[in-house]
């Protein structure tokens, strides 16, 4: 496929980064369905280590080998597969140049004591394998905030210098942050510009909610009516250096399909570049799974 | 002996890792009296470093002596003998070539006042003893969680590119996990499932009970019979990325030896990978411990 | 498109490159009108180096751009660009993902005064620029070709940690060989059997006259009929471990259109991976060279 | 000043360099009388090295001092100051922030028995004396050309990491290049191509005079009229990626008035973006030669 | 199989190398047909880069793939296969702990100008590959001598830092020797008295003739009756340090194969550890060369 306008204008916003980054930035805007349209659907895996095995994969059990998440990402025909080490590891030959990979860097599990997650790869370790980009989250809020901030600024700043790009999952979470704050708008956009404001490529959030959680920041929000997810997902992007930066979102927990089609929609409308969605399509099955990505693939191709 | 295609579908299925860490365990799994079979028996000797010599000895004086586990192991035919550095040393010339080691690079003690342990030895303290690969114990749970990761991350990174292979001891302990849940069903799949994200290319964890100890998992065992152990064992095999990774199985505290025996059959019949065994055998007298290990091992033969 | 079994067949023989070796050479062979086929057809530019800039581009003066062989490479559907530094950062960051690129690591000039070439570049440029792979020229023969395989031997060793492939130009010249001899038949399949004893991805030579140089090698090459191109490719092909590395043909000087043609059909006949084709096309107009490259795809796709 | 849309046209063609690099150009280009025209006019003194002090400065006695270099090229408002190591540290403070620096890199003397040059300064001293570029010569032709070649790789590489430019000093020497071909044209068009090959910023050769030294270029040259300079200038500006590198031109010995300004016409009419001036400024009195660099200056500005 | 009592007496004759050295001896030691005897048969296939492939594989097409050789070793049940860095990757995964493994880490060529040899491989290489040793080839007498020795010198130190063993290749070649002095006996037992004194833990020469070379020499070698070839191998072995190091012999070019199991009988008598023999197998098709080498298996056993 040729290079299209849409991604090309995408990658000129990436004017620091050297051609290596922006060539692995191409491959996954260039790769799928999706490619050459400026959108992307990607499929996550970490949800081992976050959440267990079984919760993970019982649901579907073909889901416990790694394999099929590869073939699954490929088949549906996914901008690219995001996972942990030891995933990306178990497919990575079988299926060698046949899906953008994001190495996930960290991860945290269901037995973490902190707000902090534990580095598990290495930009060594993206190369070797053949991955397009890193990925690591980090938890603004959490005590360990600083912590994450500066364990990614020295891996994203390893990661530009051999031509990966760096995939950001800005997730609020600790300190003093209410549960319903986690998912709060403005927490939601302060969270995504602290990632560009970090160096990522891509920012990778959770659907903001159109709660307002910080006192300071209600007078910023007062005026303007919150209620149409869309615009939220516009407020987000905007606040992702004006739309300069490549801006996904995450749906959370497995849901019914509708919303999950729903999500897509605002996702498209507000000026989102696509979704990342783990659970809500590796624990159904196959067939099902498949469906529901060529749908989401539709929307963003503007034919559903 | 000619290498087996029991032995060829395991190395496969390590499909990311150089030839050399593959040779390495192609040593461990075409070695002993199990050699070419696919399954494993290990003699692990670190419970000087953890419970003391006098509790780990005194049953049988020979065994405060390092060559007696070497040849222990060796007479007894088994796949490997693992230990901690000044244990390996103090018989590694005497006994090279002879039966393949795993050098455990951490160990905690009795007087231990958090759930971690200390590296006691390096990537290149295993290349220069000859040893096939390198051993780590991580706490899932604990609040030093985070750190061992991070450690086992980086030796494990090391040793890969040198080609020896790394066994992951995963032990749940500590933080919120209650003293059932360290055996729990959820969690020992969990931490297994972790060992694997992490890298391991054999997992040690030790055999399950049928608790549940996560309210959240409940519902992903819920509907399921967990009484048999086979059962337990092949859902700890499974979420060990569906078998893709060698899995095997401690007992634990001494005990009678028909438990241990049914253990292993157990195992076999729930597709783990074999046992490490060690207070059950080098507490015993010598000719009662190769009688069992005889017996162990005709039973992962399917003679017994 | 889908990774094909004739690719992967490819891919499975390099049985030692760790994943992200395969996924750069996967990028090479699936990219391009000849994608997935096997085949391959590479565009080199580093004549300027050669030959300097008026021998080279005069003739076509477009082409003292250097983004008119990115556009060629492209247009024209080829599989890579092989360039030296200064022509591959002069249209990196322009044609960003749109073609796999080869960052050629040495040249030599009309003015050399010795069989030698410099290094012009390093493996972490081709990290930086976004290359798939690295190139580099020996002369086997040359009372510097043990300084040449010496310098290769350590950026193979790097490229190969990270993931990038390395492709030799193997050029036998200089100490005893005669002009005859540099084509020779026997000459050439040493030539590129060192290079394959080196550990290159991708063999570059050129194709072989019947002509057998080494006295030594008459008697094995005794009873044979040579005098068809294609036999010649074959044997050149065998000799690169027995078809288990790629190999492509140069054609040398700009000649006429029917001799590259049927050089084509020659290096299919024989099993050969492609060509490497410079100077005739870009010394070509770019709808001449569009046309002949056209043809040569369509040869190698089995159409012509 | 605000930036041109005649410099920003040049920076843009730096597509690969990063944006320290491009301010450093943006440096030089935005700087003195010719600041924001694209065009430049450099003074360089090396010849203390290359021809001993007396030869250099007992003319203009003044020119002994390294501070009257600076303030000469302060006062006539040129774009930047060249000079080794000592002579650049001998006025850094002084004059500090007041006119870009390049930091000459390499020297030869009147008594070298061999065409190369010594390495007398680093990276880190460019950075540490706040100069803009570095500056490095080689000799195409000469026996140590690939020596030379390997010691610019690396230095511009280390540059390049560092966001300073690199310029290029190219002057075909030694070997079998006659007398009369050092400034051929069709050597003098190679040497420019291999300075951008290498990955020169900026490329300082001599102007050529219309002699065709090589005889395998003849017909590239044929049936085109050489004699005038200009296009001499032209068929050079192409061969540094067809205009898309800054090159300059230096008129070598000292010589009449008349000359230097029918040169820069030249230059001018030819698309050259300036000159590179010593001996023709610094051996005439102080006031002379701001006058001749003003007229230059003119020239260069299409006001003369 | 259990350590003998004859291999456990050649390991303790390294007395000064640690574990891992004398567990990848005991690798090679222990492993084929000879496993345990003390006795050792390696296959070396580094003709194609000695003499090309034709000359080295024609006469037996099938030895031009490399996993020929690999099979050849392990069903002849060989101590050892040795051969370049593309040779072991072309089979390394596939032969995983099949047969022990010798990089050969230099190599010359049939056009070699020098009595030199390129590194072509290093320590890493070996490591990564799973093999046990590296080996590396001196010219005593060349011109080059102490450069091989510098350079093998630092690959046998890291060598042995990791845990692998060494084998040194003497062949005297070059300088003031003469083409009869190459082989001569005196000569023979002073480039195997080297490569001890380098530090080899196995050395290879060649069987030596009964010619004395050096005048100086005649002295030490007159009234001895030099005639029988097991007397000229007992006294090379004599020279390697009193039979503390392990000798084998090779046989050259190809021959009948009444010489090569004579050869055999006298390398045996002599109390040589073995043969090292490339040509005179897969020169010849595989039946044979299986029958030859289980004749001279046995010929090691003593049981012909």
């Amino acid at each position: 496929m040729s290079m299209t306008s849409a991604v090309k204008a995408i990658l000129d916003k990436y004017e620091s980064d050297n051609p290596g980054v922006k060539a692995n930035l191409a491959r996954i805007l260039m790769h799928g369905k999706l490619g050459g349209t400026g959108k992307l659907v990607i499929l996550p895996v970490d949800q081992g280590f976050e959440h267990g095995p079984a919760r993970s994969f019982a649901v579907n059990p073909p889901a416990y080998d790694p394999h099929y998440h590869y073939q699954l990402a490929i088949d549906a025909g996914l901008s690219a597969y995001a996972a942990p080490l030891g995933m990306i590891e178990a497919g990575a030959d079988t299926f060698a140049g046949q899906v953008p990979m994001i190495l996930k860097l960290n991860s945290s599990n269901s037995w973490a004591t902190t707000k902090d997650q534990a580095v598990t790869g290495g930009v060594d370790d993206a190369l070797r394998l053949g991955c397009s980009a890193i990925g690591f989250t980090i938890y603004p809020g959490s005590d360990h905030f600083f912590e994450l901030v500066e364990e990614v600024r020295e891996l994203r700043a390893e990661a530009e210098s051999v031509g990966l790009a760096t995939v950001i999952w800005s997730y609020p979470r600790g300190g003093e942050l209410t549960s319903a704050g986690e998912l709060a708008l403005d927490v939601g956009a302060y969270a995504a510009h602290m990632a560009a404001l970090i160096g990522a490529h891509i920012i990778k959030v959770k659907l903001p909610s159109d709660h307002i959680e910080q006192k300071e920041a209600k007078k910023a929000y007062e005026g303007t009516d919150w209620s149409k997810q869309s615009d939220r997902v516009a407020h987000v992007v905007k606040s992702c250096f004006n739309g300069r930066r490549i801006v996904i979102f995450s749906g959370g927990a497995a849901k019914g399909a509708d919303q999950v089609y729903q999500d897509a929609h605002d996702i498209m409308a507000g000026g989102g570049n696509g979704s990342i969605i783990g659970r809500n399509t590796f624990q159904r099955p196959r067939d099902e799974a498949l469906e529901m990505l060529g749908k989401i693939i539709a929307i963003y191709k503007g034919e559903a």
